[in-house]
């Protein structure tokens, strides 16, 4: 272990093996940060909470949380969450493996993640979402939940494995964001999406197969699906996944 | 008093009875937190400025305000403050009580708050904003004052008692929103509004009275006015008034 | 020299006279802080970082960073920086004199930005934007740079003098906001603008000519260019440059 003199670490919380905990950050009770994990400097991780109802925090093992980011304890991420700065956790949030989350991002609690997620910064994921795998979500994006607010009634958003939700886009409660699907920067999403389509405007309206999108690079290839061309930060398992296919996409046209 | 020995306190400050002050907490010379408060950590509680012209920033009595969060000192704040994390509140600002400010919310100074206000995460609420009682404002949501930027016209937003303003909306300058208006998300609101009418859209229009939106709780009972069906943290003094109708709203229905 | 006995300094940061540190705040090994720079507290300054390559974070004389702020090592900033708090600055922006940085924003790296510029809160600047001199960014605006997201082709944004883009815009990829454009409030720019003009919507289109607004202080004069009414905070030297007609700008009708 390799904790700041200056940092406040509780003797109830389990730290693993080459843990390294930055200075001014607060590690609480109920929190269990497993090995390889850095944590650095102005956090506070397992900030207690009535409605975790005493459940505990885990950060999975190859973890790194930049500065200055907070997390309530009753949440689980898997192994290799990514943080950038000043990111707020609330409760009982459950992530797979390898999730991103950008600076500033505020997960409201009371979520569901798949694995290798990437929220990139300034986004807002709502109470009660429903996220799958391979996910991008973009800056100032935000996934709401109640239909006439103010009320007591809550209808996360879904966003199945694939989609891509750019810019500044709000999502309205209860939607379904489709596998696949690409949403345009600027956009409000009042109704569920079809697979791989790609969706602009407030509301949004459906333009075209995300297929029908060329590369800029020179290449004039299809962009999507955006597998077949992009893949840093994914293991070389996944990478051969894709290779063959087993994504399941098309572009949204027939096969 | 339960001041963190890695606080640091003014010894100018005025500090009430049984105030807890959370470790790396700055409070500056020119404050008075009243009885019953709670700061947490990485604060930093009446920072000095010029604008201020040496006005004392008061914390009401039993507010509870949420790490890294920032107050200038020139506000006044009444009983029951609630903050998130990371709040900004600039100099000059005159709030009622049992005001919630989100967490990443950002209000400019200079404006006035009644009571029961409701800021969610992530607001801009721009300076010589006038807002309200009961008044809602969802995340995103940023209030201007300038009608040709940058100038040194301040036209501030007006928001009247118990509107709702929705997800990343634009309010422009010297605009008032009427009683028990909702404005939908994503919308950019260019003319001043009618009471308890519903508005969408960029530029937003008129789409319904409030009082045609139906619960999506499986009632199908009038959506609004919300005091109707929804008073979670509202004192009991406020819910009989308001099952007196002593509110006054309608649903944008005549009576 | 002024450094808080809880700041955390680097014996190999170069730091000039007459520097104040605040406390809590860290300075890394590879900075260069010039002589009469405030640093308030609970900033980390000179964040390494591979994509830094080593450089040097140069903080230009006169700078006034606020509390919570980060900067990366690799940036290079002129005299006079002044930031609002919680500012986040990535590695390799090369920036001139009398930057403003407002609460919040996030410069994601990798950009040029030339003289007295003005971001207020909570702007988002996207890598390989490329910005000129006089510019002005409001709240909530993001400068983008994929143009199929995710993907490896980074086309950034390029925001000529004198331009103004105003509250919750996106500027999408490769976009070129021409010298004193004015893009309206919820906008989404999809094609070049020309220079002078004003563009509101999404997607934006073109209104009139930035002439055609008028003052609403009474006088009922043109708005734009707005150096002919705006100079608070530009130095007597620009003022009289101003004044002598250098700026070049029309307001978008025939000279």
């Amino acid at each position: 272990m390799n904790i700041h003199p200056l940092a406040i670490v509780s003797e109830k919380a389990k730290i693993g093996e080459n843990v390294k905990i930055g200075p001014f950050t607060i590690i609480y009770d109920n929190v269990q940060i497993e090995d390889n994990v850095t944590i650095e400097g102005y956090c506070e991780i397992g900030v207690a909470n009535q409605l975790s109802e005493g459940q505990l925090l885990i950060i999975g093992q190859h973890s790194h949380i930049r500065s200055h980011s907070i997390f309530y304890e009753g949440s689980v991420f898997g192994e290799k969450l990514i943080t950038g700065h000043r990111v707020t956790v609330r409760e009982k949030t459950i992530a797979g493996k390898n999730l991103q989350i950008g600076t500033l991002s505020d997960i409201q609690g009371h979520c569901t993640i798949g694995d290798y997620v990437r929220f990139h910064s300034n986004v807002h994921i709502g109470q009660d979402s429903r996220i799958g795998n391979f996910v991008w979500i973009f800056p100032y994006v935000v996934l709401t939940n109640d239909p006439h607010p103010p009320s007591n009634t809550l209808k996360g958003v879904t966003v199945e494995d694939y989609a891509v939700i750019a810019t500044m886009t709000v999502v309205l409660p209860g939607i379904t964001i489709a596998k696949g699907t690409l949403v345009g920067a600027h956009s409000c999403v009042n109704r569920n999406t079809e697979a791989e389509m790609v969706y602009v405007g407030s509301p949004a309206k459906k333009i075209c197969a995300t297929g029908g999108i060329r590369l800029q690079d020179g290449s004039n290839e299809q962009a999507y699906p955006w597998v077949n061309h992009f893949n840093r930060g994914y293991p070389d398992a996944v990478i051969q996944e894709w290779k063959r296919g087993e994504h399941g996409l098309t572009g949204g046209q027939q096969e």
